[in-house]
């Protein structure tokens, strides 16, 4: 540690180190339960005396801002009650709100809006269907942890260095043929590792997009994704969608006015309302976007944990115009906080998005990616989605089988063939954010519809998750919905409704 | 594997399997050695009799597509020789680079320069100077490996989980009574875990630069730093460097008539220099940016990594004002390769830092986080570190007693306090990019200065890396490169000296 002591003046080194050390400790610097370097080593690298340390050492142990362990050392306990330390303002401290970019601007207008909107985090005894992750009581920790330990073990010195940035080789080729399976065709070459999908977004949009531009995007859709276009400086330009997919009229409707830079949409397990695209959508959406020659970007739910009888086709399977660029993820399938997803670009496209993800973090962990590598090429991945798979789908069928027999007339729901959620339509007159307080108080939590509106609206929706929750809170929490929106629709509501007017996200 | 059928067609579907397989081998979607799927598996998922696949692939094996090992299954050879498969081409492609965003654009030229003026990569018998980054044959790789271990058995789950998006709360409480060392005052809450040093040059210019904008920076200076202003619109203005750090008169003569959003300099342990700012120049550095309200971007090297008596403070110490936004890495102490390091921003900077973080990529891998936390808690880092330093001052001492002994007269260097490299300045009327060609026939590499200077300019220097060379091999290098100048300076180059006009990086 250094501690600036000033020789020349009156106060006694002890008590300026012994004044130093409370600051930092009432300013948080040094947090309570931290341990103080030993006295012998302090005293070494300021140049004092031994006991000159031991001294300021036990005034701040009288005073109480430290507490002496024999044997072990001095840690710090944190600031007495009723202590003064003066800190000394900046004199000349920058208006950082004034220096902040166009997108910094955007961003914080955003994470405004969204703290206001935000259901509050988990509270005892409410059963969640906010969220939207895979459950971690499902995670395969340990079999990933041996595939993580072998691979450190045989390659680590490699591993560890700086790694080219188009990702792990063998990773690339096991996901060009893992990618077959579902029809999508893929080169190695062609696959860029990435930090999720969410830096996927962020990648294509730093590549597409200029302040100005205007980007299409279905509607509903994933919050974060919106946001990360707009904090390019995009406006969105929302397409309805139906029980289908994208209404296809409506975007070549679009794009007969506007020139989107893009097209982004979820053709699979759509977030928030679980559904599928239809397959002679699919080939309408792409035509179209060939002919106006507007990029498609995918972002795809994993095939292998489809409900239904056979994964649908991936809209890059079907792209015969080399139009979509598709964003893959092992956060739903395997673990989110490895941040590992990968992009299919065409080639062209694909060679500026390498570009741009070494501008952006040089590239992304070799070692994360050669264990999940290792995981997959010994079929565990494989095993462990057959297993998560069938779990999930008995959470679906659960919510289903409650939302049928415990929904109160006039409430509808998409019906899920894939995904971790499915959206609810409250009747005509409620709103499912200013009811989000009772649902608290009554045990329930959800994540009302409007995040998922370009323009805010969808107020009478609200998203369910149910990755996460057993069979049994899946009834439970159902119940206790249903009993506040009957109650809800019977009497006039204690928090009136309200209409926002302005974009939510 | 999916693959289309039509059962109409008067084509085989065992003719139409292996047609489809051809193709996919033939345009490396199914790259040689992979494994293809069992009979069996394939004719269930395609609704087929095993029989016809098994025909399919004994046609592909006969014409040496692919090859069977008995009881093992059937793996793709390649294309056999001749072997014609007719691709068609898309009906409508998108031009692409009709579409590329502005910044797309500045980063495809940066690239192309770079590419043109790269030196070759390693080849046998060159003793490379070029580089920069840690000896991979220092690390500590099965310690961190057991560390690894230890975090995932016991907080697996979480740590695989999504993650909030400001890091691993006890690496960042580590940090900040780490980094009090150095005299660098930093809050937990106040320090962002970020990919290593380039995501945080990422994200503070995403969160300060619009296009059109101007970022003042040292020169020479750290080409990637001056690439990624770059692709946020922004122009560069050159501070020149001395020994003594950036000149503080020539920074404050460009304050006063151009408006610069930011300032970037690496104080300590410079690349490619290696020198360390003078603690008088420091002070006066950061009156004048405060003065002029401009921020300052301090990239860091670690203080630990120091080679002279005592670690330099950082600006960020001294930095009473509140301007300095400090970048923080484990690449250079630990590992590049997992991507981890840390940015300490005021206040109401670290939250716009934050935001940018969430939408750029969510938050970075907290596996690895708790994996380095584990390390550093243990006191391992403390330890590698002192090995570490005390054998790149051998590798340093090494090079510089060598350019001592080799250089003729009219070569200068560097004498580098940190970090990893040196810059050598050639004799007039010599150009270190010239003279690469003849270099690597001699066997040694270096890095050529012009990419370190904001116009292209330093085509007499050469920076010289020893962290990755033991003191034979750069005795040896540096004969080599000794001879080589004398050669070069007695008789005409061969390769005619090229001036290059535009700026480099």
């Amino acid at each position: 540690m250094q501690i600036p002591l000033d020789r020349d003046k009156p106060v006694p080194l002890a008590r300026q180190i012994q004044a130093h050390l409370e600051r930092l400790i009432a300013g948080r610097l040094l947090a309570p339960g931290v341990k103080l370097p030993a006295t012998r080593e302090l005293a070494q690298s300021l140049g004092v005396n031994r006991a000159t340390v031991a001294l300021a050492y036990e005034e701040l142990v009288a005073a109480g801002w430290a507490r002496a362990h024999v044997g072990q050392g001095t840690f710090v306990a944190g600031p007495p009650e009723g202590a003064t330390v003066v800190v000394e303002p900046p004199a000349q401290p920058l208006n950082w709100a004034a220096l902040l970019s166009r997108s910094a601007r955007i961003v914080d207008n955003d994470a405004e809006r969204a703290r206001a909107a935000a259901p509050t985090g988990p509270r005892d005894g409410v059963i969640s269907f906010a969220g939207g992750m895979p459950d971690s009581g499902l995670f395969p920790t340990d079999a990933f942890r041996r595939a993580l330990n072998e691979v450190v073990r045989e390659e680590g010195e490699s591993l560890l260095q700086y790694y080219p940035v188009g990702g792990y080789p063998p990773l690339r080729r096991y996901l060009a043929t893992y990618l077959l399976r579902f029809g999508l065709e893929a080169r190695a070459d062609d696959i860029l590792i990435v930090n999720g999908s969410q830096q996927g977004f962020d990648l294509i949009a730093r590549t597409l997009l200029d302040p100005g531009d205007s980007v299409a995007i279905e509607q509903p859709t994933y919050p974060r994704a919106m946001q990360v276009f707009r904090s390019f400086g995009a406006s969105l330009l929302a397409v309805d969608r139906d029980a289908g997919g994208p209404r296809v009229e409506a975007f070549e409707r679009l794009l007969e006015r506007q020139a989107p830079k893009l097209f982004y949409c979820q053709p699979s397990a759509h977030n928030p309302t679980g559904l599928t695209i239809r397959r002679d959508v699919a080939m309408r959406l792409l035509a179209v976007a060939a002919r106006h020659q507007v990029p498609v970007v995918e972002d795809g739910f994993d095939g292998s944990l489809f409900y239904g009888e056979r994964p649908p086709a991936p809209l890059k399977a079907l792209d015969r115009d080399g139009v979509v660029v598709y964003i893959g993820t092992f956060s739903k399938v395997l673990f989110p906080g490895l941040r590992l997803g990968w992009l299919v670009a065409p080639p062209p496209l694909a060679e500026r998005l390498r570009a741009a993800k070494q501008l952006a973090d040089l590239h992304t962990s070799a070692l994360l990616q050669a264990a999940v590598h290792r995981f997959c090429e010994r079929r565990l991945l494989d095993r462990h989605v057959a297993r998560i798979a069938g779990e999930y789908r008995r959470r679906r069928d659960a919510l289903l089988a409650a939302l049928k027999r415990r929904m109160p007339e006039g409430v509808t729901w998409t019906e899920p063939e894939g995904g971790f959620s499915l959206l609810v339509t409250l009747p005509a007159g409620l709103d499912a954010r200013a009811l989000l307080p009772r649902a608290l108080e009554r045990g329930v939590a959800y994540t009302p519809g409007a995040a998922f509106w370009v323009d805010g609206s969808g107020e009478r929706t609200l998203r369910l998750s149910f990755s996460s929750l057993q069979a049994g809170k899946i009834e439970e929490g159902v119940r206790r919905l249903g009993e506040l929106i009957r109650e809800a629709r019977k009497r006039p509501s204690a928090h009136p409704v309200e209409r926002v007017a302005a974009p939510l996200v």
